[in-house]
């Protein structure tokens, strides 16, 4: 153990989404990223999901800091949930630090101490050495690592992509990759998001261009944009063209009005605020002059821009002189309600440019070519693809292997999976405590909770609740049997279905003895009657509650 | 009214799916497809979506034919449930008819007469004449339709795509198209899923060519195909390929084993029954010469290869030397079902070959270039897009009118829209009932329904009962409250909850004087405050139901 860097694997490996590493050399650990996931359909009633970080509580007394590569919620929605439990320094870029600080207001009672950081500076945390490398991606501020201990070092990408026209001038420092690499890397960390896809992501410039092109073409027209709020580069290039354009700028949306405030505050986002104007005051804006720049491309139920499709936006009716530009591209299972709104604009007149139509968009993630890049400058002696479901690490592995590495040295990590790495060896060594940790409402659940079972169940078919006194001593039944339906039968169906469940109900009861009856064991004979009969009738299989009151 | 050709639209025009439409004139009217479609996560529990086709119900003396162009569910899917309310003699292709009739298997009660046609074929149903136009897709069997009538005449596509090589040598007839817009067509009417698409769609037997390199470059592997049953071209090359590598072939899944029967019976399918191996025999036999086909391309929960995924299949375990072929694309919805099953296969040591990693499908629908061809060919005075979203229906009416078409010869549809065409003229004329019908069970349901809405919250959050006995005359409360919760609390919870919420209802009674209270008022009362102390508790708004009992 002595002498070895333990790497756990707590999230964003077999799953795209909640990122979490832990690097631990003797008693000290440092945590790479603390991110959420949205939960799927599978998981109803589910606010988000974190990593179940229990190795990391457990070891909380090793702590020595959590390390953001960048602002997304897949790398830092974990984090209030974990400060509650373990207590470290936070360290990230201006724009991390300053998400993580709106965030953690949701959570006035947790205190936490954050230090801001920059490419090229090199932390000593304990026996870690970390240097912060400037990388392009989706959000402003992100930052791969190079983390050295004495038992060797390792580069940890990040999320990233290598965009030789970034926005803001800087490019993914190529040079220091190579730099490392010639020094010699002992393991190679890298995102395998679109390991999939070949060539070259487009560059952030190159959607400028698409949207200058658009601006030029619709002189004339009120424009609308919807875009992530975090993507700082693309709404510089937004402001700009709106400067170019002479078009005054409305933002929308909470997370948008927030993050242009937080980015012209930490200097990411340079614009005058005189072209600012108020969503309620834009009636007095001529079309031409006008720009909305607004959230919702997710086509998210109670965003703005969802409700000005549906007309229900006070400010804003959408109309035949207006052009609405997804800068986006649905994020999957997003798909379905991206394109209603889609067609609910179009429906009332309005042009809209999306990303299958014109190059509006452009992905954070590096494709094959641009992986290839950061492999042949980094050359490590080891390999372990991260970020992306269990088909994006092995084709990341082809792909190593394709570039000569051999089979050897490259290791698939899973939940929870422990790796040991020397500068001359890696291994696994053991697996951990790892997986999803369900946040709903103020509760905590876990995957194989009864909770999940049951809701799924009651979306299915619904629920049937049968009430029922009987008189201890007699046997009878007191009253009539009380029946309650929510999500079983459609409005025409339902008198004669509750009418007929209560007489068979009680015609079943005439043919028994109930005097002394067990409750237990005439409410099972009760609800298998009623779910038989109820299948019969209505080929549906609503959970059954039945109740026996003994009076 | 009188020589007029009236068009209603029932489905398939401003979504994808539940096709059909209703050609009228004067006393006759012949229908058009009757689709179905699959329920979305918004609507829990139900199994399929059919139109609302009370318009055709409501004229059911009038119907003289139904006419399918193709066998997809979502062109014949409904077809049961139509035939329950109306009487009139199907025409399809031999595979249309073949599919229609194993499908009424499932409905013994419901009679019905079918009539086989063939391309070329022209049939005169009342003053109609429909004539059948071979046409390419993703089953065989699929034809566009000529229907002339004394007032005006139509094209209507079907579902199709130009395909220069068929794997049944017979192309889409473009000379009929380009004949018939010779002699004058009054009104195309298009399909429009892949509108968005540049360029043209992947020929069927280029799918073959990428097939039969990867049958080459694995000789020593089993290998398995995954696809849909009803595409018949691909299974054909697939036969062709297992002949050629001298594989035999074991068929999985019931409608895999169904359509291979089906086909070979009809003549749409040819091979020799000799290369088929029983499932429950392919142990004896090498893995070099087995080839396995079966359904579960879409990730469906039960299906022959999702079982193989999880290890619980029996005659199967997939392991290393395993190439599993996804000779498919996920259906927009079921992309998380199809990449976790690619991922176990993976996982389980496989190597997986899918749509975003080589040809491996061709897609059944008209990009731009085919569309345009079609247009130039048919050259229509009026022109109506059909099948799909808005979005594809503007898109298809911006290409029309970019080939010169003028804005006013153009109709977009929408579900329920009547129109009127005569040989000069098209127009709307009005609407008519048209919608979703939701098969639920043995019910038939309706979007609005509380059915949903209850569903709905039920999974979102769960249920708690409560059951309270009242004495009238003393107004007390006899025994404890009674409270059983499904899908709300988490078993580390759920003691204290249920006590401390009883605690709360007998506390919150003792300040009220219950004698002779009106059960309805104190129920709400309950519900309140249950409600209440929950959310303040959990954060979670579930379902409550407040039974009040007076004894």
């Amino acid at each position: 153990m002595k002498d070895k860097l333990k790497i756990t694997f707590l999230g964003g490996v077999g799953e795209i989404g909640k990122n979490m590493t832990a690097f631990e050399y003797n008693n000290e650990i440092i945590i790479v990223d603390a991110g959420m996931t949205f939960p799927g359909e599978d998981l109803p009633g589910i606010d988000v999901v974190i990593p179940d970080f229990t190795y990391v509580v457990n070891n909380r007394d090793k702590i020595k800091a959590i390390i953001l590569t960048h602002g997304h919620e897949d790398h830092i929605g974990a984090i209030p949930f974990l400060l509650q439990q373990i207590k470290a320094p936070i360290y990230g870029s201006r724009l991390t630090l300053a998400l993580i600080e709106n965030k953690m207001k949701e959570h006035p009672k947790v205190s936490y101490k954050a230090i801001s950081v920059k490419p090229k500076n090199v932390l000593k945390i304990g026996a870690f050495s970390v240097e912060f490398i400037k990388v392009s991606h989706s959000i402003a501020g992100a930052l791969a690592l190079f983390i050295s201990t004495p038992a060797g070092n390792v580069v940890h990408t990040g999320d990233f992509k290598v965009d030789y026209e970034p926005v803001d001038g800087v490019m993914t420092d190529l040079a220091r990759f190579g730099e490392l690499g010639k020094k010699g890397v002992d393991l190679l960390m890298c995102e395998s998001t679109n390991v999939c896809r070949p060539g070259n992501s487009l560059s952030e410039k190159s959607v400028g261009r698409a949207l200058d092109d658009i601006f030029k073409s619709h002189p004339d027209n009120r424009i609308f944009v919807a875009t992530f709020a975090s993507n700082i580069s693309r709404l510089q290039q937004i402001l700009d063209l709106a400067k170019k354009y002479d078009r005054r700028v409305a933002f929308t949306g909470r997370s948008m009005i927030n993050i242009s405030e937080v980015g012209l505050k930490i200097g990411e986002l340079n614009f005058d605020k005189q072209i600012l104007v108020d969503i309620d005051k834009i009636d007095k804006i001529a079309d031409k002059n006008l720009l909305i720049v607004s959230t919702g491309s997710q086509g998210e139920p109670f965003s703005a821009l969802t409700r000005m499709a549906a007309g229900e936006f006070k400010q804003i009716k959408i109309g035949e002189n207006d052009v609405v530009i997804f800068s986006s591209s649905p994020i999957p299972g997003n798909e379905k309600n991206v394109y209603s709104v889609i067609n609910a604009l179009f429906q009332k007149g309005a042009d809209v440019i999306y990303d299958e139509l014109a190059d509006v968009h452009a992905s954070g993630h590096a494709c094959q070519e641009e992986i290839k890049l950061i492999h042949s400058l980094v050359k490590p002696k080891f390999f372990i693809p991260i970020h992306g479901e269990y088909r994006h690490l092995k084709m990341h592995k082809q792909l190593a292997m394709n570039m000569g590495m051999e089979e050897r040295n490259i290791l698939l990590p899973s939940l929870g999976a422990q790796i040991e790495l020397s500068s001359n060896s890696i291994k696994k060594v053991g697996f951990t405590t790892a997986g999803q940790r369900l946040i709903d409402g103020y509760g905590i659940g876990d995957m194989d909770s009864n909770v999940l079972r049951e809701r799924k169940q009651l979306s299915e078919d619904g629920i049937c609740v049968v009430v029922l006194t009987i008189n201890n001593v007699s046997g009878d039944v007191v009253g009539d049997p009380f029946i309650i339906t929510r999500g079983v039968v459609y409005q025409d169906e339902a008198e004669a279905f509750v009418q007929d469940t209560r007489n068979m109900i009680i015609a079943s009861l005439k043919e028994q003895d109930l005097r002394g009856c067990e409750p237990s064991v005439l409410r099972n004979t009760i609800r298998r009657n009623v779910s038989n009969f109820i299948f019969k009738r209505t080929k549906r299989t609503p959970m059954i509650l039945t109740i026996v009151l003994l009076d």
